[in-house]
């Protein structure tokens, strides 16, 4: 066991660099004066190389291979192990002149991207964008040799292990079948809301969330709620820090971010304490992550068993305005508007942006379409999708930081996480058959319980397939989120 | 050069270490929820240990000589060097065991010292005090055989270099024969000021505040104003955290916090850029930082000229009480009370609160004084030195965090600080004589550039001893302080 607890010594070292790391960001979207970037971007760079000059320490080779020559018997010291090999493999697989290379391409691409989306103008990040995608595709490839993998599976794989192109290609086959002729249908038979007019006073809507999050089990002594350009929720499990965005003119976008952030926030508080800073205890991947915030904003929180207990705190807050009847709300939440950017997309059209940039990623990596030819690729399948055409790349191929900041693989976490938490959702129905009847109370308790028992806990102890099977009785698929639409949006 | 530059590689990585504890401290006062401590104590350690071992790194000794075989001619990089193979010294004298042994018994004893100072109990603490004082005085002991100097000269070195007992024992001698017989003659001569009775709300405090701030050239582009529980400076130069506390009680304190603060936090601004990432660009020494916040505090913005200027900001935020009037305020900025507590204490008594700790701390170094003894010789030096006797330890020997924390030598900074002070004002009054004209606008900018000038830009490229006087005319002494304390405080 000495190589093991070496190992185990290594990682506890990594987790307090990625600590530093994890406050540090929080602070420079928080807190951080705008004019000390250029210091701390040095700092948190510095950090990172640190970091991974910790995993591709020769010793680390010697001491992975010892200690699995006669590997623990502890099967979550046994998952660590396999944790901490994968981080090694993934850590060597790209020579360290295509890291800086990939590092220095996406950082200026970012910058640049800053000014180019606003002036809807890709000519300006074009070159920059295909250096981006070169250097991506090269790690991509380094990658997928050191784990057999294709090169897009190598990069799905870092934001979701265990999910791979052979996974995801008929899930979103038939997901965007399911949805196109059902979108349609939605769109003529659905009620227009009334917008709520405001004014909502932010202090207001403050209060609101912060005592949503103590019901959800958000512990303020672990944690601080603050406002940001982007909500997130960052940290460490010991100490959350999520953030919102309040708008006085808007009542909904802030509130559902908070719970969305909250959902985040509950999977990290629910791993693993005595695991915290081993990578076997971290979070199980991007799509998982993304489920249980989903669960929590769209599958609870947004469902009208919920919406009876959040409509007359709204109304008590903020006057009986008839666009916050329970009724209402329920319109406002679920209101499915086909338009141009993701992140403002209503749940049933939402996948069909990430099933475009899935194609259209892939496609980037493979080097079928050249990045010149993005905005038009783009615009088809918007048009071919969603129905819409977008007036310019800025609310088109522009609109996101990912692809400027290489995260290629991310987008499909999303949509993923989306198909996960409906699948979750329903199997913790049948478990609490009074699950309704405790959200119209407010009562989420034993819903996080599950969550707990389930999901949260469980870390990176068994493999994604392993673990959403265990807790629901099947493999990931697309059933349990159209029923879920079908539900939630009748189209007769 | 190959050796010289790899060693301001290491030591720029030190610096994003610094930069991430810095931010992390600060963090930990200002934002983290309380129970998040431990978790961010273990952080805080670990991100220490790698500095530390990044300097004992064996290769770090070898750059060195080879360096040093062939110094570099530029003075600021042969002076960068020499700053190097004193932290390099300093850093290798104490075993790690020593190391290690200090760090637990300071960590143990100040969490007792939390509990036993306000039960004014030192029984609670005195075993673990005296582990403290034995592990200090063996690391004193190591650090003075690497430097060439006696224990507690070494202790005095960390906090101030160049700075040794055979120069503050007669300063401190003649400053406590100086002003005791002063002190009673000020105490019969002064005026008892009006007390502002308030209250002031915290807003507006922060207002006049954040308008001071910026008049002295703090830069909110590179830094923020904060709460916490006791005001201080932290980040670092490029993104300064500072701190103060408002009482809605109080018009003083929270106030001449942030003026205090901002001489900090304009030394630490004013360092030169280039070198922020070496240790040639660090701050001269804690008595040198003290010196730049008690000059903006107390010798320029507690003057008569700049109260010709605040008074009637005050006066048009809180209404026109005769507690207001420039008259009282000044009677109120320069009212001499002899009393317990150092934190609280005037400029004329400060001193003699130093004294006191500069002699205990050294006799328990020593070993001429037990720490079992310690309480009994505090109310002995209180009594004689500012006539008051502590009812209790709370207010007597337990007040400072400072020795639990096993910062023996740190006390004299305090009071070099505020002599340099006196000694950099007169200098810079001397090169500026529209100074106090200057002063009753709110215009601070030619003082400002003078310490930029004779002090921040110097950072640490000459010895303190050349700094000062060349800054002066003259080696630190008390005869400015008291000529200050003559012209302020009159006794007749």
């Amino acid at each position: 066991m000495q190589a093991y607890n070496a190992l185990e010594r290594r990682f506890a070292r990594l987790a307090a660099l990625g600590h530093a790391l994890s406050i540090l960001s929080w602070d420079r979207s928080v807190m951080m004066p705008h004019a000390s970037n250029a210091g701390r971007s040095d700092t948190l760079a510095e950090l990172e190389v640190m970091a991974h000059e910790l995993l591709v320490d020769p010793v680390v080779a010697g001491d992975l291979a010892q200690a699995e020559a006669a590997p623990p018997s502890d099967p979550w010291q046994a998952a660590n192990l396999a944790e901490m090999r994968r981080a090694h493999r993934r850590a060597t697989a790209v020579p360290a002149a295509l890291v800086a290379a990939l590092s220095h391409a996406t950082a200026r691409c970012e910058m640049t991207w800053r000014a180019a989306r606003p002036q809807g103008d890709f000519a300006l990040i074009e070159a920059e964008l295909t250096e981006v995608v070169a250097r991506t595709r090269e790690a991509a490839i380094a990658k997928g040799e050191a784990l057999g993998l294709a090169p897009y599976d190598a990069l799905l794989d870092d934001f979701q292990p265990g999910l791979q192109r052979a996974h995801i290609e008929p899930i979103f086959a038939t997901l965007s079948e399911a949805l196109r002729p059902r979108l349609e249908r939605i769109l003529e038979r659905q009620d227009v809301p009334l917008r709520p007019a405001g004014p909502f006073p932010a202090e207001r809507q403050r209060e609101i969330a912060i005592n949503l999050m103590g019901r959800l089990g958000f512990d303020f002594n672990h944690g601080r709620l603050d406002e940001s350009a982007h909500p997130f929720c960052g940290g460490n499990p010991d100490d959350i820090r999520m953030t919102t965005r309040w708008d006085e003119a808007d009542v909904v976008t802030g509130l559902m971010a908070v719970l969305h952030e909250t959902g985040h926030a509950l999977y990290e508080t629910g791993l693993p304490f005595d695991w915290r800073q081993q990578p076997v205890g971290r979070s199980g991947g991007m799509a998982l992550h993304e489920s249980q915030s989903l669960l929590i904003e769209m599958q609870a929180c947004r469902s009208p068993a919920f919406v009876a207990f959040l409509g007359p705190q709204l109304r008590a807050a903020f006057g009986d305005d008839p666009a916050l009847t329970d009724a209402n709300l329920e319109r406002v939440y679920h209101h499915v508007h086909p338009g141009l950017i993701r992140v403002d997309a209503d749940e049933v059209t939402y996948p069909l942006h990430i099933i475009l940039r899935y194609r259209l990623e892939q496609a980037l990596i493979d080097g079928t379409l050249r990045v010149a030819d993005l905005p038009e690729a783009w615009n088809a399948q918007m048009s071919e999708l969603l129905g819409v055409t977008p007036p310019n790349d800025g609310v088109g191929c522009l609109q996101d930081i990912h692809w400027p900041a290489g995260a290629f693989g991310y987008f499909p976490s999303y949509s993923l996480g989306a198909l996960l938490a409906a699948q979750f959702y329903e199997a913790a129905h049948v478990a609490l058959p009074e699950l309704d009847a405790d959200l119209m109370e407010g009562n989420v308790e034993k819903l996080v319980d599950w969550l707990r028992a389930n999901i949260h806990s469980r870390a990176r102890s068994v493999p994604f397939d392993q673990l959403v099977t265990e807790a629901t009785g099947a493999p990931l698929g697309i059933d349990a989120f159209v029923r879920h639409v079908n539900r939630r949006y009748p189209t007769s």
